[in-house]
Formats: C-alpha cells, sequence, structure tokens
C-alpha cells in the first residue's frame, strides 16, 4: 500500500451512509410534513453567494471567522452559505414586485460554517428554515410558535420536554437604556455578552462586560434584571414602549390558543445576530441534564434594506440536525423501527433463464413493490437468502424450472424461513396480503 | 439608493422560488421512485473533498480547469464536489470491511463546475447519481439500463423520444489497438477527442487528431471505423477480446428481456471520464432537432483503487437536473398542473376571537388538511379570498359572529365562489369530500 488517499471526510464533515440517510430522510420528513400543514411553499438557494453579503448584516463572528470564503477565477469573492436568512432575503428583494406577501417560505439545505468541530457543532449541518415573510402582524409570530410546538409534538415530545422561552428586542433594549441607562452603542455590545452568557464561565461573563465598559454597579443592577419577571420589569422601566405592548399582545394569543404550556418569557434571549429586531425566542431541551437551547429564530424588521429600498419583515427560526439528533436521543423519541418500504429478493436459479425473473421483476414493480434480482445463479438459495435479510427484505420470489412449467412460484418468508407455493396469477395479491 | 448590493445570484446558479423548487421536487421523485423500486437505498456525502481525490482519477478537464478549489484556514487544499464517483468510492473504500456488496446505492445532490454558463451548463447543477459497486457481472450493465428505460418510461417517454447508446471501452480499445493499430497512450489521447467529436466541428475534430500524431491514412481509417457495426468491427478485429464478449452478452440479455428497442451499439460513445473502463453509455434525445446526449454513465472497475488495495468495481450514471429539462419541455412531458396537496384559507372576521379560527386551524391539521389563517381581520372578505387563490387555495373557511354561536361554519369554493354551510361536526367529511 503506497500513496493511498485518506478515506476520511473532510473535518466536521459527515458521510451519510445508508442508514444515516434514512434516519435523516425520516427526521426532515417530519418536520416538512408539520410545515406543509401551514401552507409553506419550499425554496431553495445557491451554494455560493457573493461575500459582501455577509459582512453586511450577519453577526460578526460568522462574517470574520466562521466563513468558507475565497475569490473564484475571475476575483470574485465568494463564500458557501453559513446561514439561510441573507440568501432568502436576497431572493425575497430580487421579485418583491412580483410576489405577493406574505409568504410563507421554507427549505431544507445545508450549511457550512468553519468552527471547532465538537459535539453537536459541525462544519457542514443541515437545517430546515422557516419563515414568514412581509407579515408585520403578531398573528405570524404566534403562527410561528405554534408551528414550533407542532413540530416537537409531531416528535412526541411533550411539555416537560421543552420549553419556547421568548424575548422581544424590543424591549431588550428599552430596558437597558431605561433601566440601567445605557446607550445604544453599549446596548448592542451587551446583547452579545447576554447571549454567550449560558455558554460561558459566570467570571468570564463578568470579565467581558467590564470591558466594554459596564461599572459594578450597573453589572449588579444587570444581574437583578435577570432575575426579574416581566411585570416586574414592566414597572421599574415606568414608560410606554412597543416592546411591552407586543411582548403583551403575544403572551395573550398565546394563552389564548393553548400554547402557553410551551412557552415562557426569559429576558436573557436576544439571539447573536444584529439583524433580529422584535420577537426573538430560543427552544431548550427542558431536562435537567441537557438544559440548552436546541434552536431559535425571530423577528428581523429590514430584511432586503441590503439590496432594494423596500420595507418588509419577517419572523422565522432554523431547525438543524444535529443538536436536535441528540435532543431526540436523549428524550427517546427515535423510534426502534424507522418505517422503510418494503423489499422482495427474487432468487435465482441456473435452470430458468433471467427473462423469466426480469418478468417478475416488472410485474411487481408496476404493482409499487421494490424488488431486486439476485445477480448471480451460481450462488446456493441460502445465500442468496441470507444476502436479502442483510439488505432489509422481508420476502423472497423463488422460481425452478419445475415451477416454471407449471406456471406456479414460491413465496419466501426471510424470518421464519416458511414457504408458500401460489399460481403465478396469484402472486401480486398474495404479496400484498403478506407484505 | 446608494450602495445597494445585487439580488443576482452568483453567475451559474439559479434561485429556486416555490415553483422552481416545486417543479425539481416532483422531477426528482419521478426518478426517486423508480431507482427505491429497485431496492436501492440513498446516500450522502459532504460538500467538500481533499483536492487531492480529484486530480487522482477524474477527467484532466474537471481538475485542471473547472474545480472550485481553494485553501482552508489550516492550508487545507479542499474543493466543492464536481461529481459524486470520487466521494462515494472514498465512502464506500471506508467501509469496505463491513459493507455486503452488491450495493445499490442512490444519491440526489449539487455539483459546481467552473464553466462558461450557457443553455443546459451551469456552475451549479443537481444531479441524481445510480450505482451498483461491487457487481462484477453482465447483470448489472443490463439492471442499469433497464433504470435508465424506465426512468424515461415514468416520464412518459416513448422509444421515438430517447435512444440508449452503448459502447464498451475494452471493446474501443481493442479497436484502436487491432484495426487502427495505435498504443496505450495514444487511445486514451484518441477517446478524449472521439468524447468530443459531435460538440466540435469536424475540421477542429481533424486538427486535434493530427496534433495528437494520427497520420491523414489512419484518420481515413478511424472515418471508416466509425460508420462500421458492431459485427463488420468484430470482422476486422479477427481476434478474440473480453470487450467483445461483454457487448455480445450485454446485447443478448438486452434482446431477451425486451429492452432492444431503445438501445443502439454506438462507436463513439466513450465517455469523458478516465476512470471508465467497461460499458458506457449516453441516452440521447432521438427527437431531430435536439439530437444531443442527456445523460451517461458507464462501469469503473477501479474503484477504490486510489484510497485501499481493494477491487471492487461499479457501474452507474448520474441524471441531471439541466439538460433532462429541456427534454421533457421538448417532447411536452411536464404535465400542465404538477399535483400539489391542497390547501385551505381560513378566513377571519373582527367579531370572533382568534382563537376559535385557531381551534378549526388545528381541527384540519389533525385530519391533514392544510390549511393557513388570514393573519389580518381588517380586510375585506373579497380581499382574503384573492390571496387565498394566488396563493394556490381551493376552499375558504367562514366563520363569523352569527354562525360561530349557532355552530355552524360556510365552506366557499374558491374557483366558483359558491358558498355552503353546513354543521361545525361535520366540517371534515364536507371538506374531505370537496377537497
Amino acid at each position: 500500500m503506497k500513496n493511498k488517499l485518506s478515506v476520511q471526510p473532510y473535518k466536521g464533515t459527515r458521510d451519510f451512509y445508508p442508514q444515516d440517510m434514512h434516519y435523516r430522510n425520516w427526521y426532515f420528513q417530519v418536520v416538512r410534513s408539520v410545515i406543509e400543514s401551514y401552507g409553506f411553499e419550499e425554496y431553495h438557494t445557491p451554494l455560493l453567494e457573493s461575500y459582501d453579503i455577509y459582512t453586511a448584516k450577519s453577526g460578526e463572528e460568522i462574517a470574520h471567522e466562521q466563513l468558507f470564503v475565497f475569490e473564484d477565477k475571475k476575483d470574485r469573492k465568494v463564500a458557501i452559505r453559513p446561514e439561510m436568512t441573507p440568501s432568502v432575503a436576497r431572493m425575497v428583494a430580487a421579485q418583491i414586485e412580483s410576489l405577493t406577501p406574505p409568504l410563507r417560505w421554507y427549505s431544507v439545505a445545508n450549511f457550512m460554517r468553519y468552527e471547532k468541530p465538537q459535539k453537536g457543532r459541525l462544519r457542514e449541518h443541515w437545517q430546515v428554515n422557516v419563515d414568514i415573510f412581509g407579515a408585520d402582524v403578531i398573528e405570524a409570530d404566534l403562527e410561528i410558535i405554534s408551528i414550533i410546538s407542532n413540530i416537537l409534538k409531531a416528535f412526541g415530545a411533550d411539555q416537560k420536554m421543552f420549553k419556547i422561552k421568548l424575548n422581544n428586542r424590543r424591549f431588550f433594549n428599552d430596558v437597558l437604556k431605561y433601566i440601567l441607562k445605557v446607550e445604544d452603542e453599549s446596548i448592542r455590545l451587551i446583547s452579545k455578552v447576554v447571549d454567550k452568557k449560558t455558554k460561558i464561565p459566570d467570571e468570564k461573563y463578568k470579565e467581558w462586560l467590564k470591558e466594554i465598559g459596564l461599572s459594578q454597579q450597573k453589572i449588579i443592577l444587570l444581574d437583578k434584571i435577570f432575575s426579574s419577571t416581566f411585570e416586574e420589569l414592566v414597572q421599574m422601566m415606568d414608560v410606554d414602549s412597543n416592546g411591552i405592548r407586543e411582548l403583551n399582545e403575544l403572551f395573550y394569543l398565546i394563552k389564548e390558543t393553548g400554547l402557553d404550556k410551551f412557552c415562557e418569557f426569559d429576558f436573557s434571549i436576544v439571539r447573536g445576530f444584529d439583524y433580529y429586531t422584535g420577537t426573538v425566542f430560543e427552544v431548550y431541551d427542558a431536562s435537567p441534564e441537557n438544559k440548552r437551547s436546541l434552536f431559535g429564530g425571530g423577528r428581523y424588521d429590514d430584511l432586503v434594506g441590503m439590496f432594494k429600498d423596500f420595507a418588509i419583515s419577517g419572523i422565522g427560526f432554523g431547525l438543524g440536525d444535529v443538536t436536535f439528533q441528540n435532543f431526540l436521543e436523549i428524550h427517546s423519541l427515535i423510534p426502534e423501527h424507522i418505517y422503510k418500504k418494503p423489499i422482495v429478493l427474487i432468487s435465482r436459479f441456473h435452470d430458468v433463464p433471467l427473462k423469466e425473473y426480469f418478468k417478475i421483476s416488472t410485474l411487481l414493480r408496476e404493482n409499487n413493490i421494490s424488488n431486486f434480482i439476485y445477480f448471480s445463479p451460481d450462488e446456493k438459495l441460502g445465500k442468496q437468502l441470507r444476502f436479502a435479510e442483510k439488505k432489509g427484505a422481508s420476502l423472497a420470489i423463488v422460481l425452478g424450472a419445475d415451477e416454471l412449467t407449471d406456471k406456479k412460484i414460491s413465496i419466501k418468508e426471510l424470518k421464519t424461513r416458511t414457504q408458500i407455493t401460489v399460481k403465478q396469477d396469484e402472486l401480486i395479491s398474495k404479496l400484498k396480503e403478506m407484505l
């Protein structure tokens, strides 16, 4: 063995073998069917985008550290998409005059970020993105919360397993402005630190706050803010604000529609991206051993501003495959046997010409029964059947020269190795009965 | 408007709006269902691969001119996959000891090549890849031909619309060796020129042959070879060869199984990639105005050799979305209305609380009826209904305060604007009847 190339996939990416793909297809199918039940339509975007759409609006970490960015042969600076929002914003901007908002759009796509691979974080991951564009009404926020609850319920999760934690960026900003009494740029920097709060040690958190200029007194006040309820914060603020009004309306509708058992207010939810402006939320695993954010999203008012002078807002979320798989595993929500379409083996003998097996195979396919013909008639039947079992087949067709003459055919159940013989024209009805 | 970013997708790539995605999903669903009816399993690979897997075996044009290649932050040279074969070979090699060949594997994925965008050629395209690994028997070649015929038939194409043109690389090499009497390296170079034959002017074709050292006499002989039938070539060769045996066996089985009406021998089929070794084929549009190759594939004997010292062969094909869409359009094979799951609008009035509409929406979803609630009760019913039509809804639920009191509900057919009123507990059965 000399100069053999590595069989490892690129760092932080995964090979999906059939059993992995089978899981992934099941997973996204559950999510898709909930999303489509709300009338959402699927879209997709190119893999590469111009680099500048990520520098304009995304969180700084993505644009500067996590992008896979390079120049093409004509010196265009391009990046592999690290998230969906800038791409879909571009698409909406491009056809804004002919589209009829509100748009209920979703996509299932892969994304790449240059991260240090670790549990729950890979360089390439798959994510479903769900957004409502052009509906600046609280009903849209409610619909998104409703979709999220129903996705979790569709996987069999109940209210003890997860919690949707809600906040509002306008409210967050107003609390910092009127209670903590800090200026706009400080608010932005504080939001970045708060977003990392649960992921870093407490000392580091306080150190960072000091670094951005918060006094000891204000850090204590910020702690007090975090331990306060929504009502207490409203009282401390003592001014009217759109953030308060929006949160009040949203929580009223959440209660009215029975979604309150899944939701709670949490002032520490801010989301890392700069583009969020209104409602923000994160879905948390509620089990004590896995208290982490599973996914999240929120409302962004200036969706297409970097492309066109046009006011359109959006609200949505992204749900990946990696973190959420951990959640499903911890709560034993992955079925032991994910449904697979049954497959039938057509075994072969030397004394029957291939064309006879070919006819049976065609007949089965015409009746929507997946099947394959064993390649080599040189192998003994036992070996053919063991191969079929490994490939997940449940039944085998056995046809020898005698049976061919008698216009008969045998069906073998692979699990029990029991066999029945039927007339050829009864084959399909018998197979359908047994599958 | 100052400093607005471009809304154009990256050169040679496409945005898929919902109607485009709806087409793409339909297209690949037709292909998938045929492939799965033969017992194939889906796999997927990472977007990026190490650069060196493309320099080892692919056609030179891809490795040197068409790759999107760059260095990551740790100076690893990586490429966006331009095709599937090297990636899947790596996956097979990685787990060769635990996999049970033959493997029937397929994938649906996107690929990027730095091409000059033109009709039928984009920089990013989507392709289904279908392969049988580890079955060095002619039955596998037959199965692949059978799958291709059935994919085309599943789209409604008949034998007048397409032709599967077959050749064999071993046979091609032997013909050049024994009739044209040229050496191995010349054979390789001639195969590259022949692969381009139909795409370039005849003068250029002859110029290229001269450049690689073919005499005028041999160029004339090569012309004669191309105008010869399989039988004539066999006679001219006057030696026994594996290529002849394989082609004879394959054409015998093709005839036996009734696939001969879709197939023909064509000595000019060689395929661009160096890795093909046995059967090669291309599917041609048979209509006079579009005589072009739609897609193709073949057998490669040394699948995993660059990764492991292990003998495993494969045969398969790749079927893209771009060229094939042209074919479907030319032959009017795209249905006027691609099936879409019906959607119901739930219209809103001011005098009914949102929670009542929410209950109906939930009830409909529980009965597998996709629906959405109109966001604003401020809009007149007419506007709500027009919006629903634009979104492809066929029915609308109408519930005012009086109906709520009477436990009644109205269903409006959007096309005719006719309306019926039913008891609330009859809603689902009536909807199912009308959808």
